[in-house]
């Protein structure tokens, strides 16, 4: 897939890669510095993308915007408001992103929206901040079942907070 | 369990928390700036710790230096030249480290090595490298199967090299 929308994720996680307790919890855990960035930065994009399981635990904030709910339980586009729900495998999301006129695309997670764009080569810049927690276990920054090498490039280091929150900026190196 | 002795984990990992592609490989993706800070740092220890996996894809190196390896497969300590295997479930490892006089430990992986330590409140330093790559799949930094939330401090960020090489350096925070 080839776009000139510009796709930006924003992820949350502990040291140890880990972005939240299971698919039914939210970063609760995550820092109020954290939080500010955040919703500063995708106040200037056109629409959001998350799954399902994030969907519906940030259900009420989400339906404020203009966002994009991917879920595998419907096969035809369907829309309520200003939320889209999309089956990524059964439409042309780009044609979804042209047709709508967005050119700033936030993606929020979780674990598989994350890894679909960056496997369909769809994911400009990086975000990740590290709240500095080991969890040992929970739900992964990325899913697959391959080991793939992708390449990013380091553009910032910010320390957010005291206790040693970081936001890290990456761009796509491949 | 309480102790005097000084536990440091080195950590080499992916942007998205994966330490290694599978249990028998090596990183050998990590950068040559994280080697030469790695192999500078576990110089100044009396003893270094790894589990069957990781010995087994570096003992030509840690052969020549104190090493212990954690493993399930004995019941009693065995020791081969510089090199003691033991089964952490039934030997009492704080005795063995001061029977030694070793006060400096370096705890180098994998997962249940440094998940052994964490959980045993035996880890004093974390020190995290990040190379700039995203895995989606692979060796998670810690394994368990219940979710905690343990608190470290930040204590320095260093950029290795130019493509973005990151080195974290943590304290228990407990």
């Amino acid at each position: 897939m080839k776009s000139k929308i510009n796709f930006t994720a924003y992820v949350v996680a502990s040291i140890d890669g880990r972005i939240a307790k299971d698919s039914k919890s939210t970063a609760s855990w995550a820092s109020i510095e954290d939080w500010n960035f955040f919703q500063n930065a995708i106040s200037k994009f056109d629409v959001v993308v998350v799954g399902h399981n994030t969907y519906k635990v940030s259900e009420k904030r989400l339906k404020k915007r203009n966002t994009i709910v991917f879920t595998s339980k419907i096969s035809k586009l369907k829309i309520v408001g200003s939320v889209a729900f999309i089956n990524p495998e059964k439409e042309n999301i780009l044609n979804f992103f042209n047709n709508h006129g967005y050119k700033k695309v936030a993606i929020l997670g979780g674990s598989s929206v994350y890894s679909f764009f960056l496997k369909n080569k769809l994911l400009n810049n990086l975000f990740v901040t590290i709240e500095p927690y080991v969890f040992t276990t929970g739900v992964p920054m990325f899913s697959g079942n391959k080991f793939y090498k992708y390449n990013f490039l380091l553009q910032s280091v910010k320390k957010l907070n005291k206790n040693g929150t970081i936001l890290l900026k990456y761009k796509y190196g491949n």
